[in-house]
C-alpha cells in the first residue's frame, strides 16, 4: 500500500500538518488507513489479532451469515492474568494480608493466633506455605462481618494507593494495554463486556468502571452471601456473611455466567485452567464463536509461567500442557504475550 | 389550551394532512406541546406522576444539587403486580401447573401421586388449597432437572400462546401501560432499568427484552443453582438443580440486588409486602431517592385487593394497612391505579 510515510515525509511532520487543518475529522476519514486507525494498535499482526478482527466482522457485518443481533452480543473476560498482572500474588490476596493488621487492632486476641501471627511477621516464605484452611481463615477475618458499603469504601481507599513491587506502580496501572484495546473494540462493535473472575466480585466492582470501563453490574465473580437487617437507628443495612454463595472458578464460572448474565457468551477470554469451562461453554454455542487464552511467555516484559511451551509451572494462573493441547484441538486461539503484543502496559 | 381539534377539524383529518407533508418531523417539533409530548401520557396529573417527574429532574438536571452521574442511575422494578397483572394467579405458577401434564407423560408413575393427581383433574378449588410443600413438589418437577436452554425454549413457546381468562389476551399484553411509560422515561433519562422479581429469573428473562425492553442480564429474580457437566457427546451443558440459590423476595430482594447489580438503586417500584425491604433500601441512600408502591384499587379496570383502604385481603400481592402506613411515614409514594392511571393497558 502506498502511504504518505513512504514518500519521505516523517510521521511527526505529517501529523503536525494535519493538525493545522480546520476540517481534520472529515479529512482523516478520507485518508488511507494509517496505523492510528488500527483498532488494536498494541497487537502485532498475527493469528491472535486476526482472530479477533475476523470474529467481530463475522458477527457484526450486516451481510454476514453469522450476524449476531446487538442485544445478544456478550463477551466475557477473566481478570487476573487476562486483563492485568496476577504474579507474584493475586491483588485481592495481598489486600487480605495487609488488612490483617487492622483486624488485629479490632480484635487484639488474634495477634497470637495462627495464621494471623505469621501474617503479622510479614514472613513471605512462611505465608507462601499456608494451607487452604489458613487462607480461608484470613478471608473470613478480612472480608466478612462488615457492611457492604464499608467494605467497598475500604477497598477503594486501599486500591487507590496499593502498588506492585516490581514496577512500583499502582496495581490498577498494570492492566494489559492490548486487552484494554480489545475491550474497547468489542464495545465499539456493540458487545456488552463482562468480567468473569475467580476473585471477589465486590472487590473488583469497586474499580471496574474506572479501570476497564465495565460497570459493577457487569462484573461476575466469587460472591459471599449477604444478610439484610436494620441498624440501631432502624436503617436497612447489608452485611457480608462468611458463606460462599458463588465460587466463580472452573465450572463455577459457567454457573456464575448463567446466574448473573443469563446467556451464553459469544466470546470468552481467559488464561488458566480456571477458565477452561467458560471457554468451552462459549465455543460450544452455534454460529461464530471466539475463545482465547493469554499465554504468559514473556519473562522480560512480564512473567513466564505454566508448563506449556516448556515454561515453569506455578501455583498462580496454571496453564498446563493439557490446556494448550485442548486449545489447539478445540479451535481456541492462544495469545502469546511475547509474540502477539507490541507492548504490555499503557504506561510504556 | 387551544387545540386544532376544537376548531372543528377532526383529529384523523389533521393527522392525514400532516402525514402528507414531507418535513413532518421538523414541523411536529415546532408545534406547541400537545398531549403526545407528555412523557407519561397514561398518567393523570397528581402526586404520583409529579413524584416521578420531580425525581428525574432532581437527579439528571446538570444544575441540581442531587445530580446523579449517569453510571450510577439504577432503577429497580418488581414485576408481578407492579409491571403486569398478578391476579388471580402468578403467570409462572400457571406455567408450572400446565407443565404437570407433560411431566406425567415423561414419568407416568406420577399420575397417581399427589399433588400431581389433583393438578391433572384441573380442580381449581382443590389446587388453591395446596400447601407450600405441594407447590414445592410441583416446582421441582416442572422447573428442574432439564438443560437451561431446553427450559428457556419451553417457556418461550408457552408464553407466546398463554392467555389470561378475563381479558382473553396474552399475558405479555397485560403489562401496565403507565409503567411501560415510566420504564421508557427512566431509560430516556439515562437510568438502567432492572426487574427485581420474586418470580424465577430464568422464566422472566425469556421475554423481558421483548416485553419491557429490559435485557436478560438486567433481570434479578429467584434463582436455582445450576450444574455444569458434559453430555454424551462431550459438549458442555448446564442443568437446573432443585436447589434455591436466591429467594428473591422480602429481604432476599436486597440481597439479590447486591449480588447481581452491586449497587443501591436510586428508585424502586413495588406493590406488596415482598417489596418492602427493597423500597426501604432504595430510600435509605443519600441524595434524591424515589420509592413507589402500586395500589390495586380498581376492581372495574383491573382488580382491587389488599386491606389498605378497606380492600379485601388476598394471598397474592399482599398490601396490608401497615405497608400503606409505612409508605406515608417514610415518604414513599402510593400509586392509585384508579386515580393515577388514565388507562391500564396498551391495548385499551
Amino acid at each position: 500500500m502506498s502511504s504518505p510515510i513512504s514518500t519521505g515525509l516523517s510521521r511527526r511532520t505529517l501529523l503536525g500538518a494535519l493538525a493545522a487543518l480546520p476540517a481534520l475529522p472529515a479529512l482523516v476519514g478520507a485518508l488511507p488507513a494509517f496505523a492510528q486507525n488500527d483498532p488494536l494498535p498494541s497487537w502485532n499482526d498475527g493469528p491472535a489479532k486476526q482472530a479477533i478482527l475476523d470474529f467481530l466482522r463475522a458477527t457484526t457485518d450486516a451481510s454476514s451469515k453469522d450476524l449476531v443481533p446487538p442485544e445478544e452480543r456478550i463477551a466475557t473476560f477473566d481478570q487476573d492474568g487476562t486483563l492485568w498482572v496476577e504474579h507474584p500474588i493475586y491483588t485481592q490476596l495481598l489486600f487480605c494480608l495487609e488488612r490483617v493488621a487492622d483486624v488485629v487492632k479490632q480484635k487484639p486476641e488474634l495477634a497470637n493466633v495462627e495464621p494471623f501471627k505469621t501474617v503479622l511477621t510479614g514472613d513471605a516464605a512462611k505465608i507462601a506455605k499456608f494451607s487452604l484452611h489458613d487462607f480461608e481463615a484470613i478471608a473470613v477475618a478480612t472480608l466478612t462481618g462488615m457492611d457492604v458499603d464499608v467494605f467497598a469504601a475500604d477497598v477503594k481507599a486501599w486500591i487507590a494507593e496499593a502498588k506492585d513491587r516490581r514496577w512500583k506502580r499502582l496495581f490498577t496501572d498494570l492492566t494489559y494495554q492490548p486487552m484494554q484495546e480489545a475491550l474497547s473494540l468489542f464495545r465499539a462493535n456493540g458487545y456488552k463486556t463482562f468480567i468473569v473472575t475467580g476473585g471477589g466480585q465486590d472487590f473488583v466492582r469497586t474499580y471496574s468502571n474506572r479501570v476497564y470501563g465495565i460497570p459493577p453490574e457487569q462484573v461476575v465473580g466469587s460472591a459471599l452471601g449477604t444478610k439484610f437487617s436494620y441498624d440501631a437507628k432502624g436503617r436497612p443495612i447489608l452485611t457480608r456473611e462468611p458463606k460462599l454463595l458463588l465460587n466463580d472458578d472452573n465450572a463455577g464460572k459457567v454457573e456464575g455466567i448463567h446466574l448473573e448474565i443469563g446467556r451464553r457468551p459469544r466470546a470468552a477470554f481467559g488464561n488458566s485452567t480456571g477458565d477452561r469451562q467458560m471457554l468451552e461453554y462459549a465455543k460450544a454455542g452455534d454460529g461464530a464463536r471466539l475463545s482465547m487464552l493469554v499465554l504468559h511467555d514473556d519473562a522480560n516484559r512480564e512473567y513466564a509461567y505454566g508448563p506449556a511451551k516448556g515454561l515453569p509451572d506455578t501455583k498462580v494462573g496454571t496453564f498446563p500442557q493439557v490446556l494448550y493441547d485442548q486449545a489447539k484441538k478445540d479451535g481456541w486461539f492462544v495469545i502469546s504475550m511475547k509474540d502477539d503484543w507490541k507492548r504490555i502496559f499503557g504506561f510504556e
